[in-house]
């Protein structure tokens, strides 16, 4: 059925005081800090409409993540029984994508500064959406 | 920046009566059926902990999208001015990644009834996340 596959090609890149998975929080609101989102200077037109306040959906590349993960222990825990990855918000899965909500706190040129961001230094970033307050209020 | 590129493998596939990108709301709360999420076999393991009820983020790949495009106008309206791709949710971006919020209204197997799901028949679907209610306010 999933005979065919898509290439990703990033769209920026996440810099980040964050530098291991060891050492970033598992979710943005458990005290992860701002980080700059540098888009590729190619893609800048595609940020027109974005302004300091907004709230965003970024997608990231979770590069470090393992693909082969189909059940984790929830949060690392090996008290908490395995659970399917697909019911968890592990970043070990087929697909390695991360759904971070942020606010844009800073714009220059194509790098917004944006928090909260739990992605370490060097993710890749491959998309950025606006949040739709009827659709993301989850 | 960007000099590497990732493969997504899809892991499974959206059926829908909507069979047109012509015939499908722009949003899933516009109106939206269901869809059944079938997953591919391999990864039935990756559900466990998923139950009717749920409310999940699906992530597909959009692949009717056109990659190429940077700036369009919201909602395909040409009264609306030209607004970067990022600024808006069109599925027309360089990595036409669709985000949903969907609940699981039954559970067959390896196959999830999900709603509303805007996305046409044949989608791939990539991943599968639960809700959190604190990341996913937005």
């Amino acid at each position: 059925m999933a005979d065919s596959s898509y290439v990703i090609e990033p769209i920026g890149v996440i810099h980040s005081e964050l530098t291991s998975r060891e050492a970033a929080p598992r979710q943005g609101y458990e005290g992860a800090p701002a980080a700059w989102l540098e888009l590729d200077a190619r893609f800048a037109p595609g940020l027109d409409g974005i302004a300091v306040g907004d709230t965003l959906i970024v997608l990231t590349w979770l590069h470090v993540a393992r693909r082969d993960a189909l059940q984790v222990h929830p949060r690392g825990d090996p008290e908490r029984p395995l659970t399917g990855v697909f019911a968890t918000r592990s970043p070990d899965r087929p697909n390695p994508i991360g759904v971070h909500r942020v606010t844009v706190v800073e714009i220059d040129g194509h790098r917004l500064k944006i928090a909260p961001m739990e992605a370490i230094d060097g993710t890749p970033v491959i998309d950025i959406k606006p949040t739709l307050a009827r659709a993301d209020v989850h």
